[in-house]
């Protein structure tokens, strides 16, 4: 008898103190390991995540969070080749594998980069700006996100059992949300493997990530207002999700991303000479094969003009007929088997179910040549195309999840739409096309079906990452048959599982709650220049008051000679008289921020840096030869960089004329040091 | 028999063929007007919206549906006194009638006016920046949001008839998504008077709104995964409606804005004395007795810390016997009815169970001495404010939807807030300190629980908008009992009826999809200087590149002495070879991006008005002296305004040296004429 898998609950590894039902090599038929959760209490699972997990990962910022899962993909991404193995028996090839493993890690990867560029290092995130609720300036909003002191139950599907992990846990860990992973059965033993890899590490804080391999039964009954079930699966068992008591009355929220009818359109302007014909054509073939065509993303509808589809059909026949089917650990290998015998069983049922108004053009689904394999005990299946006939209602409707798509004609632009919006919302719609303008037409159809939409052309197919690859950056999920939910997309998907707030007060109150200067908070203008303070010593709010300057018509001549900046607003009164916006000589924007520099600045080697960039300016009245200007420079916010010895200051500036009225607002980012030796006094 | 009230139903107004149910005054018990929606197609309301009303929509840019809602908002308040007398017969005083009429009609101007500063002059809007896919840059990835191709069906609650019917619309007018408003039974005929104006005034499409006043059963039936159902009121009726076959497996979306337990704390700092004591009092009784308490966002808890809860209570009671409550209409009167007298009998039921823990205080529910109008007739009902005991249950479970709130004592922050987050969600939370760290600990602890959070002192009191207030441009809706849902927040409140789609393509296939330029796209250098084109003239894509210039040291150095700008990194070779990040003399950032305007500026009156900002500048390689720079300016968005003869044109600036590194990236802004005589060649 094969091992039993354990699942990591509350601080340590559960064992059930049952047998376990088998969990069979897709391959081979043999057992790999054994599944069961008899014992385990859930309760205490939820409970764990709560009092534990959860206030550990609060504690931490942003930053600190993103460092602990670029350390740990790191890690994990070292060792992957250990992973293969066991991947491979879920009927994975090498390149399968690399698309759940290696796709995994690489997810890990880009959440802590853009954990660490895209939030702040602090524990609550801001959304937008300050919106100003009344006119003296006193009472203002900010938008907040912070974490949920809650739980994120993460329900995977058999077919990424390393990907589908991980970019759920990866946004969850940074929104500071514990984790309880549920995995599917059929596939199980692979995340356990890299479940124990990471617990062993000690790398993220105990609590925060829990696995549950078995049953999870009873566990939607902990949860309340402040926890998440993000599930990846059927629409079915989304439906009996959304029906539960917790999700239904107790406030749970639900995230659901389903299997999909997605399809791939073949332009009207692309003829098979064309470049993009075999770019379409070699896509669905992938789409088709790789995992054995069990992906919620992989194209089920092929969309064709009528005119072509003859020869997409044969282009398309032709190479399918070159794929060999068999054991996926064997090179010459281009598909391997589905996940299992029940799985290949619901394929074949789906295919026909399709075959009541489309015929099979190329595959049987009950036969397949294997190579280095037992096509009896293994679940493998032939790729089947299938061609659609005129008005086909089953290719919008029946999901085969496997190594089968059906080809569909189409006679105009409109009527393509159309169809693709048959399938009642998808994950992902693609596009193969040289034209911009159908591009723009097709894309703009199909956006609100999808929930992303790819246009492939010769000019990005070298680098293009495919049809069927979600990538962490970008957001996952569709709306309707594909569940309604967003995952990933960068930020997006830390945010989405954060609850937003609006907070309303005195600036002074927002800036001490949001740890970001408000605008009309107190400004701190003492006797040391915080150009002289390192990071350690600024402080939000710190200020400059500047002295005044004159800009004169002389400064102003002189500038648009130096520069060549010779705008007739600047250079020719007569014809700056006739402007509507300035009706006279006016200064240059450039020579306005040029000249605050020039009093604001510290002169001497100091904690400040450099001035790498200014963000956010707008000039709001001219200055005219004779104004004189002044700048108020505040210390809007500070970040400290977790591997540098220096951060980034956020100064507000705002410089005025004489009457007080604002010249220009912006911010000015510096990088300042942590320390710096005192020198001064 | 009062006049029976009509639906506007596919283009015209419907009768019932029947009677109607009769609909009181909550004052006077007389009849107000009949409902009924017997006969009445709502499959035909569904497909009207779907093939009239949503088409005219979505054929119109943003800032044009803005400018209808800004039309329309003028037309409303020019009349607003026309709807006062239908809003007394609610039950509501004048200041009542503010809050819902100008409310609603703020909120209007509120949304032309973001629509119009905030989402481009186009049918779809751009999220977020271009996120690179690929290393050579062929292959990039931009969200966008696209209008669905559906309904928005609104149920709203009766406490609001004109801002809770106008805070769904404005939204969903500019999003795209045609509405089916269905008011409350009680007051629905306020709403159908002022969607009556509306029709009349022919400024909205037809389509775009229509009104269901009587039963919905059925309609939600009618709608799929395109669609939104936004809905106010009660948590159960939310829950019947999250459990419906179009929600569950249809795709349909529901947004939720219930009424929730949502508290005020009074700060652990404030004494008796302090301005904020008085501040947290009139608030708590402001809330309780505006629209009697019939307000979603009304305080039920009341949080002050043990020591001052006798005083608390004593300035409560003073306060609130100070309330008049009778006829609205009489200018004497503070509180007026209930909307019904099924409403009161509601409350009265509510407060029994209340005192299952608590002590009433102030207020009996079986008496109240009313002026101007019959308690009999009149859903009257005094203002009660119960003391809960020690441990009370009942306070964070049981909403009573009138002038009712409970006083509770916490003795800790901590338990203050474990207090608040018992009432397992709310739409709101407050807290009345003038101490910045309370602000800060409390707020964070509250956020998680709330959608809206108000932190109230002395330096907003006179411009705040109060606890009960939502506001346009802050986001309103909260989690678990307040129903998960999030509207309004200006921008956010669109964007969250569209859908989000991450397009994957090419930069020139980018550029033609989203109508911005795109980094990497083809950029098209004419004869013509494009700062010589109007706005009908210039292209996406637009360029010049410029002729190159040495920066000398002797520009640096002449710089920092005419700017002032004598930071040592400019001017002292042996502290800037010290300097980690430039080892020597470098120019200034404001030097090189003032020259980078004298190569591309092109100097003479023409179409370019006025440089108006400069978004994102970030200085990438330091320029030293003997480099050679040079800039290519591309026009990357443009920007027609409706009612100006000028627009916003957004230019991608990149300055690079002689190596082709770029020194300086940034998007100048300009103001540009829609039409210029032309008077070269």
């Amino acid at each position: 008898m094969s091992a039993l898998l354990e699942s990591y609950a509350a601080g340590r590894w559960f064992r059930a103190d049952d047998e376990g039902e088998p969990l069979p090599d897709a391959v081979t038929g043999a057992e790999v390991a054994r599944l069961s959760s008899r014992g385990l209490d859930l309760r205490a699972m939820v409970g764990h995540a709560r009092s534990v997990g959860g206030p550990a990962l609060r504690e931490l910022t942003f930053h600190q969070r993103a460092a602990m899962i670029k350390e740990l993909a790191a890690l994990l991404m070292a060792e992957k080749e250990s992973f293969y193995a066991l991947s491979a028996r879920t009927g994975a090839t090498r390149r399968d594998s690399a698309v759940d493993v290696d796709g995994g890690f690489g997810t890990l990867f880009s959440y802590a980069s853009k954990g660490a560029r895209e939030l702040p290092n602090d524990t609550i995130a801001l959304d937008g700006g300050v919106e100003r609720l009344g006119r003296g300036g006193t009472f203002l909003g900010q938008h907040v996100y912070s974490s949920r002191p809650g739980v994120a139950v993460q329900i995977n599907a058999f077919n990424f059992p390393v990907w589908g992990m991980l970019e759920k846990l990866a946004p969850a860990f940074l929104a500071g949300l514990p984790s309880i992973v549920k995995p599917a059965s059929q596939t199980a033993y692979l995340t356990e493997a890299v479940v124990r890899r990471i617990i062993e590490s000690g790398i993220l804080p105990e609590g925060s990530l829990q696995l549950l391999c078995g049953s999870p039964r009873g566990l939607l009954d902990e949860l309340g207002e402040q926890d998440f079930v993000g599930f990846t699966g059927s629409a079915h068992t989304a439906g009996i999700l959304r029906d539960h008591p917790s999700v239904l009355h107790g406030g749970t929220r639900l995230g659901v991303e389903a299997d999909s009818l997605n399809c791939s359109i073949l332009g009207p302007d692309v003829t098979p000479e064309d470049p993009e014909f075999d770019l379409f054509v070699k896509a669905v073939v992938t789409e088709m094969t790789v995992k054995a065509g069990q992906k919620c993303t992989a194209i089920r509808r092929v969309l064709v003009p009528e005119g072509v589809s003859a020869a997409v059909l044969d282009a398309l026949t032709a190479r399918l007929a070159k794929v060999t089917v068999g054991n996926p650990a064997n090179e010459d290998v281009r598909m391997g088997a589905l996940a299992s015998l029940g799985q290949r069983r619901e394929v074949r049922k789906a295919v026909e179910a399709l075959r009541a108004s489309s015929e099979v053009v190329f595959g049987d689904p009950d036969r397949v040549a294997v190579l280095d394999a037992d096509a009896e005990r293994g679940a493998f299946l032939s790729p089947i195309l299938l061609r659609a006939s005129a008005g086909a209602v089953e290719p919008h409707d029946v999901e085969p999840f496997g190594p089968v798509s059906t080809v569909l004609t189409y006679s105009s632009v409109d009527e393509a739409v159309a169809l693709a919006a048959r399938g009642r919302g998808s994950l992902v719609g693609s596009l193969v096309t040289h034209d911009p303008r159908v591009a723009r037409a097709v894309t703009i159809g199909l956006a609100p079906w999808h929930g992303r939409v790819l246009v492939l052309d010769r000019t990005c197919a070298e680098e293009s990452t495919g049809h069927g690859s979600p990538l962490p950056v970008l957001v996952h999920g569709g709306p309707g048959r594909a569940g309604g939910g967003e995952e990933l997309g960068g930020v997006r998907g830390v945010l989405n599982l954060m609850q937003r707030t609006a907070v309303q007060g005195s600036p002074d109150m927002l800036t001490a709650i949001t740890g970001r200067w408000t605008p009309g908070s107190r400004r701190a203008v003492g006797d040391v220049h915080p150009f002289r303070k390192s990071l350690a010593e600024l402080r939000i709010g710190d200020s400059i008051e500047s002295a005044a300057r004159e800009v004169t018509l002389a400064d102003v001549e002189h500038f648009a000679e130096f520069t060549g900046d010779t705008f007739y607003a600047h250079t020719d009164p007569a014809a700056a008289a006739q402007n509507p916006l300035f009706g006279g000589i006016v200064a240059h924007g450039y020579l306005v921020v040029s000249l605050a520099a020039g009093l604001f600045v510290e002169p001497n080697p100091g904690p400040v840096l450099a001035n790498f960039g200014v963000d956010g300016l707008r000039f709001l009245t001219p200055v005219r030869a004779g104004d004189t200007i002044s700048v108020a420079l505040t210390v809007k916010q500070i970040t400290a960089r977790t591997n540098a010895d220096y951060g980034e200051v956020r100064w507000d500036a705002v410089v005025a004329n004489q009457d007080g009225a604002p010249v220009a607002t912006y911010d000015v980012l510096t990088l300042v040091a942590k320390t710096w030796p005192r020198a001064e006094g």
